[in-house]
């Protein structure tokens, strides 16, 4: 515990660590579900040609409702998940984290709860916290799907103001069915609660499963929030955005600090959004890459979640940490999250990927590797 | 009041309009403090470089702790303030907004109070909110200056757990005197509180002023606030940050959003700061500017509050909505502000000044710039 010599920092917070995994400097990085392939030239050139142009007006503030980037990301919204959407229909911010946060300001806060189903995105719960929202979790079942039964029965019992739902699931992979999706929109829209679904790996479904952005126009307490971080291979650009009713917007609007958004994240965020065809290509290679990991784990005798993601969930280990441990020695950096036992690698590249089969390989001969 | 529609969006929230003042397509603008220097073409082309650099990276998080831009900014705040300080003493977010998001999470919140003194930043009152901590103000005296006993009395009564106070003050253009500053830090470093001096005009106050960033190393609990939006003329690119203690910085640490600032905008300020000779020679300019139109101001009758930052505080009209429309009509956005009858004014170039003048001139012939 940090020492902080008289300072009133809320009693909460005097435990913790700040949030984050490691940043190590390792030759193979497949611990933040990042996406491997950088930008290409083509993409970089108009990036920095309109971050150029932003940069003569960065002396002015930037526009505070960034409707252009708006329109831009419910376009392409609507081109990937078949809904239409307009611009004010979509709010964005600093990483879908701040979207988040703005969520619970706006719906959650002091004397209120948000309802979530564990395992899911270690996240949630700080969010909460950083809200002064009540944190309560329901439990998925044993293979990380959802009970619909159980899920309606846990927002009747707790009646909470949100209900997070991450589909894909971090850090299990798991899509959501949309009727389930639908069931839960449904009953928080009869008790007065707002959804939030995570689809922040939507673009990695497999095909047949719907967005729940196709359910906006059924559901005014819904949003459905993405991010241009792992599809878009932005990270480092922090942009997450989320699509709703108009009216959930504006909610959003009122607790945003103003001028949230720079000038040169929106111009960031609309030079990638040109460049999507590109970038969204990269998506599909990661895919098959992704099922071929699944396939790999599961023929050395592991058990591997089906993942609709860029990452998989695998094990499960008598020692997860000295497994993660020994393939770190072999630069591999994975992450040790999830249920105890568990390791979730994300989807690198071709090499990156075969250098984590080989180090896997290696400690999975020796006792350190034995599963349970 | 907008239609929410059934959503549960807090009730302290039903009544609030967005943030913010109009951005209005006109001539000019001097109505949000801006600096109406754009950047050199030397330093656009630094930026471009540096987001092209970065840009090639985007697909991996940025560094969550920044040291390399945390140096950079703590080697400046020296430089300016002649103070000695290292990177760890620090911190930096999209907009000092949002670091001032982070003191409150962190140190106010339920059950706690912040406490200031009006007439002040109006964002203040909305920070607390955001963070759902009470909000206590006491007054300035009728020249916008603060009477230290007031000042402690204050502190006394309320016992906040943060105390905001604004030097260059907003919209008064008032700098408080450092032996009152340093009074205010012993007090609330007795009472076991965080006070934190806002000086996003700093680089604009007159000499001899010194900064706060001066009475850090005796106090722990002080954090002293800046901004690249001003000075700088960044406003578009959205970094404010503070200098503290490190134990205080670590704090902020806990509450920030990971990856809160993204490795374009780390890219962006450090470039700004290379190129902060060029930079803060405007800044001299406008100085100068903003003394003849304090003298200008009061040579046609008027008042005109002292200011040590790119703004003046001048009135007192009968109908300052009038006043202000009247000089909207000629093209000139100013910003009706600060306590009745008084309307700001930014410092622009010399040609928005004139201009300025010219508009308001013309007003005080008539009947609608009638003063009080």
């Amino acid at each position: 515990m940090a020492d902080f010599d008289g300072l009133p920092i809320r009693d909460e917070l005097k435990s913790f660590e700040p949030y984050g995994a490691p940043q190590l400097d390792v030759p193979f990085l497949l611990n933040v579900n990042e996406n491997p392939y950088p930008p290409s030239e083509a993409t970089v050139a108009d990036i920095t040609a309109s971050v150029a142009e932003a940069a003569r007006g960065l002396n002015r503030y930037p526009d505070r409702e960034f409707l252009d980037l708006r329109a831009d990301l419910a376009a392409y919204l609507g081109r990937e998940s078949g809904a239409h959407l307009v611009a004010e229909q979509v709010w964005a911010a600093n990483g879908s984290n701040e979207v988040m946060l703005h969520l619970l300001q706006a719906f959650g806060g002091p004397g209120r709860t948000a309802l979530s189903f564990a395992p899911t995105y270690s996240m949630y719960p700080e969010y909460a916290r950083d809200t002064n929202t009540g944190w309560v979790v329901g439990r998925r079942s044993h293979d990380f799907t959802l009970d619909p039964s159980k899920a309606l029965a846990a927002i009747s019992r707790h009646r909470p103001s949100v209900v997070l739902l991450a589909s894909p699931n971090n850090p299990t992979g798991t899509a959501l069915p949309i009727d389930l999706v639908e069931a839960v929109a449904a009953r928080t829209k009869a008790i007065g609660a707002v959804l939030v679904v995570d689809e922040a790996y939507a673009e990695f479904r497999r095909a047949g499963t719907p967005s729940a952005v196709t359910l906006l126009p059924a559901y005014g307490n819904l949003a459905v929030a993405r991010t241009m971080s792992k599809a878009f291979a932005l990270a480092g650009g922090r942009v997450g955005y989320l699509a709703a009713s108009k009216q959930l917007v504006d909610a959003l609007r009122i607790v945003r600090l103003p001028y949230h958004l720079s000038a040169v994240t929106q111009a960031v965020a609309r030079a990638a959004l040109r460049h999507s065809d590109e970038l969204l290509s990269r998506v599909d290679q990661l895919r098959v890459e992704r099922d071929e990991t699944v396939e790999w784990l599961r023929a050395q005798g592991l058990r591997a979640v089906d993942s609709d993601a860029n990452f998989v969930l695998f094990g499960t280990f008598a020692d997860r940490h000295a497994v993660w441990q020994s393939l770190l020695d072999d630069g591999v950096l994975i992450r040790e999250t999830g249920p105890d036992g568990w390791l979730r690698v994300s989807i690198g590249t071709g090499a990156e990927m075969a250098a984590f089969r080989g180090s896997l390989e290696k400690v999975l001969k020796t006792e350190v590797g034995r599963t349970l």
